[in-house]
């Protein structure tokens, strides 16, 4: 069963966890032909050029798309919602405490914590410091780790290889998105977005199990099309440390936003063939696909383009929405506790992500006990 | 020469760079008696209450503040300003390029840089993506690595434990401040503050170079104490995604900052014994100990606490001001430079940052060629 090994860590997941806020807001939220309304302007809608004109589309995006075509909402059913007096570093302590539950670790035991939060509590410091004090992780090192919603890889990475080099023994690993906060509750792209955290505790694996293979690569000149920025006149404005107004998920160059969309198949052709290949296995030997929803279309484009059936994916998005950052760990969380992965699976986990980064991971699964 | 080594990860600096934006403010820039004046209320002013009175201070600490006790700008002299149409990463790209020039390694041999900006170009993404495309770092993926002013350890020793488990061969690793752009320039705290930024080429050494001993712990207990956050009415605000305002450097908790201050002599004999400890090594070993200096008085009060002689550090406070994240870099460069390091000479880095985290390394330094 196990194949030759080019880049072993002997790291990875001991457990994961998940958490959402209790709050869940149907489409009925939103006011009737809302969405169709002014979806030509919505966020990352590459269908139409910025000047509202048709463009070619890749075939496997046009594919996944026209399945949504009579459907306002484009997928999206419900989402969660963080509650008003909670901060994001509450989901994210809640997900730590379920992943460390769910590895046996305690957090006495953890010793670093890294932590992406789409939105912060402040803006600096980060989160990681809230999360160590939160979670009681007595002798952590608390880093604040972002790659956007490209970030689970890289961080598993890291936690794997500061394992197999024997600097650290247990690390946690926590991602979350509060995205409600950043955007307009009236803008269209309310409708996509959903808040939650997940987190996962890295530790030795015993010979033949974590990373097989990955590949990542950073692309800054498409760095303008996601944003945050403060709105002046409607308007985002460039210098933060001098405007005054609302901070909001918007973009600075709309056509390096398009082009990141246009480009979604493309990109994950890209990654997925360099980590399969660093890891000398073939698709065909893939047992699940776990990819980001960052649109209701855009895992079934992906999926398509390197020739995944559909069976050997999970998709969440209709139930939370573009949980950004958390959808990779929330979906494979959720494919595990649901019976779908079993010891010595080959699982492929692809993300793209704001900046504008992909991002893919060979990852051999471990079953510590029963369906894990 | 080589003692017994514990955490031998055999990877290190094959190059540093510096770069300081050309304009240079002098102390003439702020009128007479400013700075007494509003001293009371300067940032991490540590000999004060919150209430303006007296508090027991650290010996070394007290000794420290008294030789500064009759300078209103307590040891700064100049410090660099960014031009105002520069941005942070143009910066980071300067220093980066010195880097890779002092390293003899071309931007395509990059494979991840990793960035921290105290003041980034935009609040999401981080300025990794833009050094990757400022560098024209062809291969590289680009992570936002932070933990304020304490960054350069966790960056080292992730960077020496992905090139010692064989993940990445070449890593950039970036660290700025342009804390001007935060601070109002009529405020006391904008005295102490300086731009710049600094970087490195991490590769593997020789065997016994390198990390021999590290230490990190972060207590989010102490997290409001130094924040970014928008100011309404000249009061700081916890929710950014809803205040209206400008942005800058300030506390949600006094009491935490003046804490974490306080206990600066604490958290450098803490972080310095466990990284003695764990390399194996007596402090009478070190050659350099290598600190941020946070204030005029923080350098001198760190070497007394733990016995290193004013001979064995390296001080460039009164020219370049607080240097946030880029204080460590910037002095280990100038240290290198100017022929205070030979081969074999054991370092000790320590830094504090906000959030609040203490960290150390003991390093064993390699050098290259002449003086390097």
């Amino acid at each position: 069963m196990r194949c030759p090994i080019r880049n072993q860590l002997n790291a990875g997941f001991l457990g994961l966890g998940s958490f959402l806020p209790p709050e869940v807001r149907t489409n009925a939220y939103w006011p009737n032909g809302f969405q169709q309304r002014d979806e030509r302007k919505a966020f990352i809608e590459i269908d139409r050029s910025t000047d509202g004109e048709s463009v070619a589309l890749d075939p496997d995006i046009a594919a996944a798309m026209a399945e949504l075509a009579n459907d306002p909402f484009r997928g999206a059913r419900t989402r969660h919602v963080i509650g008003d007096d909670a901060n994001p570093s509450d989901l994210e302590a809640e997900a730590a405490r379920v992943a460390m539950r769910d590895a046996g670790v305690l957090p006495s035991e953890i010793d670093l914590v890294m932590v992406v939060s789409l939105v912060p509590d402040q803006l600096h410091p980060s989160n990681a410091p809230a999360v160590q004090a939160k979670c009681e992780l007595t002798r952590a090192v608390a880093w604040n780790f972002d790659l956007g919603c490209a970030s689970v890889q890289p961080q598993l990475i890291a936690a794997s290889a500061l394992i197999n080099a024997k600097v650290y023994e247990k690390i946690l690993m926590v991602q979350s998105a509060a995205t409600s906060r950043v955007v307009d509750l009236t803008a269209p792209v309310s409708a996509v977005m959903g808040d939650g955290a997940t987190a996962a505790v890295i530790g030795a694996l015993p010979d033949g199990y974590g990373i097989l293979g990955h590949y990542s690569r950073t692309d800054g000149s498409l760095r303008d099309g996601v944003v945050y920025a403060q709105m002046v006149d409607g308007k985002p404005q460039r210098r933060w440390d001098r405007a005054i107004g609302p901070i909001r998920l918007t973009s600075l160059d709309p056509a390096s936003g398009k082009a990141a969309g246009a480009r979604a198949t493309e990109f994950c052709k890209e990654a997925c063939a360099g980590a399969l290949a660093d890891a000398g296995v073939s698709i065909d030997e893939i047992s699940l696909f776990v990819c980001n929803q960052s649109l209701g279309w855009f895992l079934e484009a992906c999926r398509r383009s390197i020739g995944v059936p559909r069976e050997k994916t999970i998709d969440t998005f209709a139930e939370v929405g573009n949980l950004g950052a958390a959808s990779l760990l929330f979906n494979l969380d959720r494919a595990s506790r649901t019976g779908r992965l079993k010891d010595g699976d080959l699982v492929l986990l692809y993300s793209p992500g704001a900046g504008f980064t992909r991002t893919a991971v060979v990852y051999r699964w471990w079953a510590r006990r029963g369906v894990r």
